[in-house]
């Protein structure tokens, strides 16, 4: 039986989502809770691998089982045997061609940036920091220009494992709360480093280093080489993966400050 | 000279405010970092002690040195020496009358509560944890029976110092955004725990095991043995301090997650 579950963590507590020799990853604390939960030692595949310091709080895995459990056991056993920098949220049983990975048809993903002269102890970790005024219209009007289907190459990282680097974006926004800025970003996918590679570049466009228009010139160059370099992990947030319908997953985005919850 | 300088901290990483010979508290670490600064051994006064795990995104101290710095050194000298855990926000040179302690004229406090059944592990350590659906609408009702000038023994913990249990609270208000609730309170000054006996009071309104005017019953009673146990320490901010005009310092209440900036 496959079983699907949607689940939150903070990524400073880990190295990364993938398994690892230090057994201190999101991937090897779950597998080991599933494991006390039910004996069984499972792979658990999630729908994006986060690197080091960076958060989710709509990752989603699916597990096979042997094991019968209601929906809300899955939550409360797990979560019982997981350490506090990660929890189960939600658990539904699903048919057997669902893949946590291969099923996605989007990826949510935020950025969030504290934008302030002086560093804020109480965001440590959970933002990156610019103390430079950022122009946010300057920042939406350069993330415009990713939108639609186009060759990312210039913001792949090296040791990318996707096939192709054409991906879609199907939405982006970059807002300002307060002290912070928001950039919300969805994609059919995404290659290896790019949200952090689109921020680093938009943070030129956003400090007036760059115009809005050399986000398209990048696109264009299709060189990693001519775009700014990535920006920090610790900002950035997993939240959430869309299925087709016929999989009744739960279908929205979790802000990471929790003030929004907002539907695909 | 004096200086007064605006602080922020994140209260896990620290056995409270108030120096012990643990040395692990706000004012050690503040006190240690003025004295690799300036090499002056500083008693610093804070407006407001917070307890351990109770976080200020605004408090306020001064200190008397000989020495003379820029304030945007006073800033940025400090945050080099502080943890991350702690940050200078601002600082100014006050009259050797202002006091941190008593110039304060109000005290602005929020508290952050994760309202959702599942404990969220990004904001472990940032809020309170509530499962049961709250009320909002309910919990402003009984917090408004604080408004005014009234004696607040029932919400006094033992080994409160304050000279009296009248205090005037000028505004109070509880809000949902999202998956969080905050409950935002200004008064003249606050008695020990006050904030979390209040909140922990509110909760059993917002879940419905009382109604909104046993605040007001709470109150009239003076008796902190029938008022609800004090909540959880993780959830609250000293978000600001007010002082006399004439001192000229920054007026206005930080919310810890960034989003809401408010003037007095």
């Amino acid at each position: 039986m496959r079983i699907a579950l949607g689940i939150e963590y903070d990524g400073r507590s880990f190295d990364g989502w993938q398994t690892q020799p230090s057994g201190n990853t999101v991937q090897d604390k779950f597998q080991e809770a599933v494991y006390q939960f039910t004996g069984d030692r499972v792979n658990a595949v999630c729908a994006g691998r986060t690197d080091a310091d960076v958060h989710a709080s709509s990752q989603v895995v699916h597990i096979d089982t042997k094991c019968k459990r209601q929906e809300i056991s899955w939550i409360r056993g797990l979560n019982s045997f997981l350490p506090k920098s990660v929890a189960v949220r939600w658990a539904k049983e699903v048919p057997d061609d669902f893949h946590a990975r291969f099923s996605a048809t989007s990826r949510s993903y935020e950025y969030w940036i504290s934008n302030e002269p002086v560093r804020s102890p109480l965001l440590d970790g959970k933002t990156g920091w610019v103390f430079r005024p950022l122009d946010v219209n300057a920042m939406q009007q350069g993330a415009n220009f990713l939108l639609g289907t186009h060759d990312f190459t210039s913001f792949r990282a090296s040791g990318c494992q996707s096939k192709t680097p054409v991906k879609t974006v199907e939405f982006v926004s970059v807002k300002r709360y307060g002290r912070l800025i928001c950039l919300k970003i969805r994609a059919d996918a995404f290659l290896y480093h790019m949200v952090r590679n689109v921020v680093g570049s938009l943070v030129y466009v956003g400090t007036g280093v760059r115009e809005p228009s050399w986000i398209g010139e990048l696109i264009e160059a299709k060189d990693r080489s001519i775009a700014a370099p990535t920006f920090y992990p610790s900002g950035l947030y997993l939240t959430g993966v869309g299925y087709p319908e016929r999989f009744g997953l739960p279908q929205y985005a979790v802000s990471p400050f929790g003030s929004f919850v907002e539907n695909f």
